[in-house]
């Protein structure tokens, strides 16, 4: 004979710190969702406000994980990445403002009707509930992830690099300290505990306390937590794009979106890493564009007919291989090939791509449509260039992510993209 | 040195029977995508038309299914959900002539906008690609899933119950028949060979041609299927569901309710498994709603405040243990509590709940509020039946299935759900 239980949530889970620090972001999460949008923005301010006040003890953080790093023989541009100056402090602090700009996303009603029966239908925005976030990059991650779940009513689990622990922790403390001096948990923001490859294991395995892990960071990390978590996953980042130039394009217009989408910035998922080029145009074009490229540092990587046509051009042009074809390569490298015509384009794309984003350059209407239509990626760019797909150049304000993935979000993930629905449904005693 | 390859769609997978039909799926789902709604209508309705054309080819290799389960000593209820009759044949084509007149998701612009750039953004959706969906249940899901799945672009790999399988063989090979001849690729509807658990060890493993599987079914079905698969899942159907009768409740309409939630099917996802009472009513409602329980036939497992307020009742009382709070009994069973407040409601649910469907009974605005807000499952309902989850009742025309997890779909999925989305980005050559 029992009575019914009271408390909250029950906790069966085992004793690791990893699984308890989830139960208490569980716990952290009930108390978040029900919160309106000026208390959720409250604690965003007094975040920003604190790292401003508090940017020495995270830059005397950082400025110990820099000195292992530098001893550990790291890299100059990931030290770059991982260095916490004052203004970088500011820059993120300024962030969260931004943030706090943004509309909430919980209540928001999706879809909403009046049933024949007279029933009323809404279908309303909710927080996920606990989110977990494993990364790799900088430590303005830590905070960004923070104030994005904690706007859309989520907890957050952060595992981030053990290059940035002490920055990390530094972060997570201010962090924390604002929230809880807001009035809302401090359990919401949390740093999974421990700096080994055991913790992330942990946490794939949270099924029932983490509803969804985003995986930021390298191809094999995010090919580990896709195969090996039994909690939901959304796929990041991959990002092997294409620019096609077709036959019917503007060739001053192509080098311009060629030279932006594979050199503006190399080192990101929505750089381009393959030029397909029409075979109509391709010895007017290729010419041109390997100068270009040359210029801007670029080497090819190049078919049969790219080679050719290379010939007497100051490019650097090297013979692809296959891997050519697969390789996200986030340098100033870029594989070439000459393609029969659009729909080949289309084929090669379909084999190699991964799905992130595609380009066309053309002045045809009909080849705009029918590459839309066929290339299947989270964007499809029209004389544009495959930089554009992100958060903030698509004005969601923020991103936490891009999903290359089909399910639940697909592309630059903003606030709506953190958040679940459930419907809720009116009667005046209504049965079946 | 390497020519673009031309081929659409790479086949390095291995040569087992379950893989090949999931490529030949892939491939059939890439020239499903882009077909307009007319195309997929007409096959539609081919489907329709040839499973009354061949009703009796559908109805004879039932026959032999029925009389396997009879030979192995089935219970009659199950031997009743695999027949199929003439009749609902008929009903099966009724329903895919349903999906016809059904909207076609494909296209449809979720958002769009000019950015501050010029740029024209447009979010459209597209079909998820390869849908696989495991199920126990009727040869008519069979039929069903086929229609959705096409209606909304996706190819669909049918794993039914292999008790069904002369069945489901007959009705695969009637539409496939009926897609091909409508010109649209036969392999976009495949059963997936082999009756063993192997097959679907296989396609859970077939991430990369499989975009996402829903079992439907029984629950150690689905919790395999969720924890093992590298494929994405759709988690559906278990429904522990409550009643909570709050202290401001009309008591004729929380009669109502909970005896129409409970009995009015026992044997789906939605009706009602749990009851909890205010206190404040306890005494005033209990022996009126134990009443109208035992004359449903409903068995009560109660607390001791239940029990204490059972004697002089007709109703069956048992005591409840605590496996009562988590049982979904889908027989006519319910557990009933009594609880000291709506907070001590909410916490039961949250402890016990699947989080499919809970119901408050309660003529208070604050409380309903209350419960709306604190309740975190697919769908809420406030004076109304637990029984009013489903797709067919919420407008959408048709189901798939009840999603109870938070990603890509919660709660009764339509047509849209059978979907995914792309960016399509469109600019005069624009750059960053």
């Amino acid at each position: 004979m029992t009575s019914a239980p009271t408390s909250p949530l029950a906790n069966p889970w085992p004793d690791s710190p990893v699984l308890q620090a989830a139960y208490r972001a569980r716990a952290a999460a009930v108390d978040l969702a029900p919160l309106p949008r000026a208390a959720k923005d409250d604690a965003l301010r007094a975040i920003a406000d604190a790292l401003e006040v508090r940017t020495q003890e995270i830059v005397e953080a950082n400025a110990r994980d820099v000195e292992r790093a530098r001893a550990a023989g790291t890299s100059e541009s990931i030290i770059d990445r991982l260095t916490l100056t004052p203004e970088r402090v500011r820059a993120i602090a300024s962030d969260v403002r931004q943030v706090v700009a943004l509309p909430d996303p919980v209540g928001e009603v999706v879809r909403g009707s009046t049933l024949p029966n007279g029933l009323d239908l809404r279908q309303v925005r909710v927080p996920l509930g606990v989110v977990g976030i494993i990364y790799e990059a900088r430590p303005n991650v830590t905070v960004d992830a923070a104030a994005l779940c904690l706007k859309a009513g989520n907890a957050v689990l952060l595992r981030g690099s053990s290059s940035a622990y002490e920055s990390n922790s530094a972060l997570v403390r201010v962090v924390r300290d604002a929230v809880g001096g807001a009035g809302l948990p401090a359990d919401a923001v949390q740093l999974v505990p421990g700096e080994s490859r055991d913790s992330v294991r942990e946490l794939m395995r949270a099924r029932g306390l983490v509803d969804v892990l985003i995986p930021r960071g390298g191809a094999s990390l995010i090919r580990t937590v896709v195969t090996e978590s039994t909690v939901p996953v959304i796929e990041t980042g991959t990002g092997n794009c294409h620019v096609y130039v077709d036959e019917h394009a503007d060739l001053d217009m192509a080098v311009e979106i060629l030279v932006n989408s594979k050199a503006q910035r190399p080192s990101v998922c929505n750089a381009a890493e393959t030029l397909l080029v029409h075979q109509a145009i391709a010895d007017r074009f290729l010419p041109r564009a390997l100068a270009a490229l040359a210029e801007a540092g670029v080497t090819v990587h190049g078919d049969e007919r790219v080679l050719a046509l290379a010939a007497g051009t100051p490019a650097t042009v090297e013979p692809a291989t296959p891997e050519d074809w697969e390789t996200e390569y986030l340098s100033y490298d870029i594989a070439a090939a000459v393609v029969d015509s659009l729909d080949a384009a289309v084929a090669h794309i379909r084999l190699w791509t991964s799905g992130h984003t595609e380009a066309i350059v053309t002045g045809s209407q009909a080849a705009a449509r029918r590459f839309t239509q066929l290339v299947d990626s989270t964007t499809v760019a029209v004389n544009a260039s495959t930089r554009f797909t992100d958060g903030g150049q698509f004005g969601f304000g923020a991103e936490i992510g891009i999903s290359t993935q089909k399910l639940h979000a697909r592309g630059p993930m903003g606030l709506p993209e953190l958040t679940s629905t459930k419907y809720i449904v009116t009667g005046d005693g209504h049965t079946r």
